[in-house]
C-alpha cells in the first residue's frame, strides 16, 4: 500500500493570534500498521479550541511540536486492521491528526456505531456533545429553576449545554459574540436570553439577563466574561471550567479575573475544571440519553461542516474568531484504498 | 439592672489599612434581655481577619456600618435569660459583638459546654478549629502521602490545619511571613517545610519545598501565594478557599491571580469556597475528634490571648499585621453583675 495522502504538518508555533502559515501542508506515504495499531481514513475532523491550546504547551496532552503532524480528534473508517478489536469497515475515533490516513494502536481509538448521518459521531454523539452532557450535570449540578449561564454558546460545546440546561428546567442564558448568534440563541434553540459580549462591558447586561443571580455558570472562556459571571454568582453556585478559548489565541494574560478567591469564599463556591475523558466510564448511559433527546426532538443537532481536507487550517483560524455555529468540522473526501 | 459597661462602635470604615482609631470607645448601658433573648458578659473576645472583610461590604453577614456596636465573635457566660434553653452560669457563643455585656436572641446562640481551660473554646474547639477540621477533610480531602500546602500557617486556622495534614500524614507545607515563624512551623509544629513568603517572590521557594507538587492547598490568603500554588497544583487537586486575607486590609486589588481558570481546566481542579457553618450538622463528631487529639498531644493548642477589653482595636490591627501566632483572643474581665 504505498499510496500518498495529505497531511498537515506544525510549521511555527503562533506567538499571537493563530494564521493558515503555522500550517504546512505535504505529502507523506500512508502508513503501514504496525501490530496492534489500526490503520484509519479519516472521514470528519473535528475542529476544537483545544487545538490552539495544545500549540501553546503541555496541557492534559503534550505540545503540539514544529515538524509534527497536527493533532486533532477525528472520526476515520478502518481500512485495515492488526488489533484484534477492529476490523475493515468499521468506525473509530480518537486523535488521528491532520491527515488523511493515520496508523494509531487500537487502544487509544473509541470504536463508533454507525448513525445516520455520521457527522453525529463528531458532534452530539462526539466529545463536543458529551462535554456538555458531563460537564452541566456532573460539574455544573443544575436543578429545575435555576439560573444557567453559558458562554461561547453558540459553539459546539455551549449551544448543547444550553439545550440541556433548557431540558431541565433551567433558565438558559447564553453568552455569545454578535447580535446574530445571540438572536439566533433565544429564536432558534429556545435559550431565555442571550448576552452580546462583544457589545461593550457586559456586567449590566449579564446582570439584566440574570435578575435572580446565576446558579451555574459552565464557562468556555474565561477573562472577562468568567469575572462577570463570578460577581454574580448565587450562594453555593457552580462554576464549570471546560475552556478559556480567551487566552489561547494570544500570549497568556497579564492577569486573571478579579474576585478570585474572595467571591469564591464568600459565596462559597465551586469552580471545577474537568476533561471529558474523567467521566467515561458513564459514557454508553450519557449517548443513550443524548440520543433519545435528538429523537424527540428535544436537542437540535448544530453542525457547520466544511469540505475538504486542504480547508483545515483556515477552519481552525475561523473557528478561533467565533465564526461557527455549533459544532466544526471538516469532511475529508480522500480516496478509498484498495 | 441599669448599670453600664463598655463597648466599642465603628467610628469610621477604613478605605486603607485599619487603624485603631476606626473605634470609639463608648459607656453604654447594660443591655435588658426582651423575651427569647439571652444576656451574657463577654468573657474571650475573637480576634479574626474576617472582622475586616465585614467592613468592606456584605459578605455571608450584613456590613459592619459606621455607628454600630463592633461586631466579632466571642464567649460569654449567661447573666440572665429569658430563653428556654438558656440558664445563668452556662457557657455560650456567638456574634456578642465588642461589647462587655451583650442581649442576644438564644437561636443566635451556641451552646458551648465548659473545658479547662475556657479559651480554648474559641481556638481549637471554636470556629477556628472547626473551620480547619472541615476545610481541610471536607473540602480539601487530603490523603496520606500528599503535599498539602496551608497559606497563613502560622495563624489561628493555619497552624491546626497543618498539625491535622500531618496526622493524616500528608507532607505539610506551611507558608508565612519571616523566618522566626517559618522555623517555628517546622521545629515546634513539626510542618515538613516552611516558606517565607516576605523573602521575595516565592514561586521557587515554594517549588522546592513541594518537589512533588501540590495535591491540596488550604488558601488563608488568595493574591500572590494562590497564583504561586496554582501553578503547582497537581492533576485533580483541591483547593480549600477560606479566606483571602491578603486583599482585606487595602482597597480591592485590581486584579486577580493568573491562570484562572486556564490552570483550573487543564489540571482539572476543584477550587471551593467555605464556611464552618456548611458542616454544622457534624459539629459533635468533629469536637470528639479534635478533643481526641488535643489529649493524645498530636495538636499542639497555640492561643495568643491579650488583656483587656480596651485593647481590642489594637490587637485587630496587630492581626492583619501578622502579629500572631496562633488563635488571637481578648480577655475581658468585665466585673460581674449581681
Amino acid at each position: 500500500m504505498s499510496q500518498t495522502q495529505r497531511r498537515f504538518v506544525v510549521a511555527r508555533v503562533p506567538t499571537g493570534a493563530l494564521t493558515a502559515d503555522c500550517f504546512r501542508l505535504e505529502d507523506a506515504p500512508v502508513p503501514e500498521p504496525k501490530e496492534g495499531e489500526v490503520l484509519l481514513r479519516s472521514l470528519y475532523v473535528s475542529l476544537d479550541a483545544a487545538n490552539r491550546a495544545w500549540m501553546q504547551g503541555a496541557t492534559y496532552r503534550a505540545a503540539v511540536e514544529p515538524g509534527s503532524v497536527m493533532a486533532g480528534g477525528a472520526l476515520g473508517e478502518v481500512v485495515a486492521s492488526r488489533h484484534p478489536q477492529f476490523k475493515p469497515g468499521e468506525l473509530a475515533s480518537g486523535d488521528l491528526g491532520w491527515q488523511e490516513y493515520s496508523a494509531v494502536p487500537g487502544k487509544a481509538l473509541l470504536k463508533e456505531t454507525r448513525v445516520e448521518p455520521l457527522s453525529h459521531l463528531q458532534s452530539v454523539y462526539g466529545i463536543t456533545g458529551l462535554t456538555a452532557y458531563f460537564g452541566l450535570l456532573e460539574v455544573g449540578q443544575p436543578k429545575a429553576g435555576e439560573t444557567l449561564v453559558v458562554s461561547a454558546a453558540a459553539g459546539a460545546v455551549g449551544n448543547v449545554v444550553g439545550q440541556i440546561g433548557k431540558i431541565l428546567g433551567c433558565r438558559v442564558v447564553g453568552v455569545a459574540g454578535g447580535d446574530a448568534k445571540c438572536h439566533w440563541l433565544t429564536e432558534t434553540l429556545g435559550f431565555d436570553a442571550a448576552v452580546d459580549y462583544k457589545a461593550g462591558p457586559m456586567y449590566k447586561s449579564l446582570k439584566a439577563a440574570c435578575p435572580q443571580g446565576i446558579d451555574v455558570y459552565f464557562d468556555n472562556v474565561g477573562g472577562d466574561v468568567f469575572e462577570a459571571a463570578l460577581f454574580q454568582m448565587n450562594a453555593r453556585g457552580r462554576i464549570a471550567c471546560c475552556g478559556a478559548v480567551s487566552g489561547y489565541d494570544s500570549a497568556p494574560p497579564p492577569h486573571g479575573p478579579r474576585g478570585v478567591p474572595g467571591m469564591i469564599v464568600v459565596k462559597r463556591l465551586t469552580v471545577r475544571g474537568f476533561i471529558v475523558m474523567d467521566f467515561f466510564a458513564r459514557r454508553a448511559a450519557a449517548l443513550a440519553q443524548l440520543q433519545a433527546w435528538v429523537r424527540d426532538g428535544k436537542i437540535r443537532v448544530v453542525e457547520d461542516v466544511i469540505d475538504g481536507f486542504e480547508n483545515l487550517p483556515q477552519a481552525l483560524v475561523g473557528l478561533l474568531h467565533g465564526e461557527n455555529r455549533g459544532k466544526r468540522m471538516v469532511k475529508v473526501r480522500g480516496q478509498v484504498l484498495h
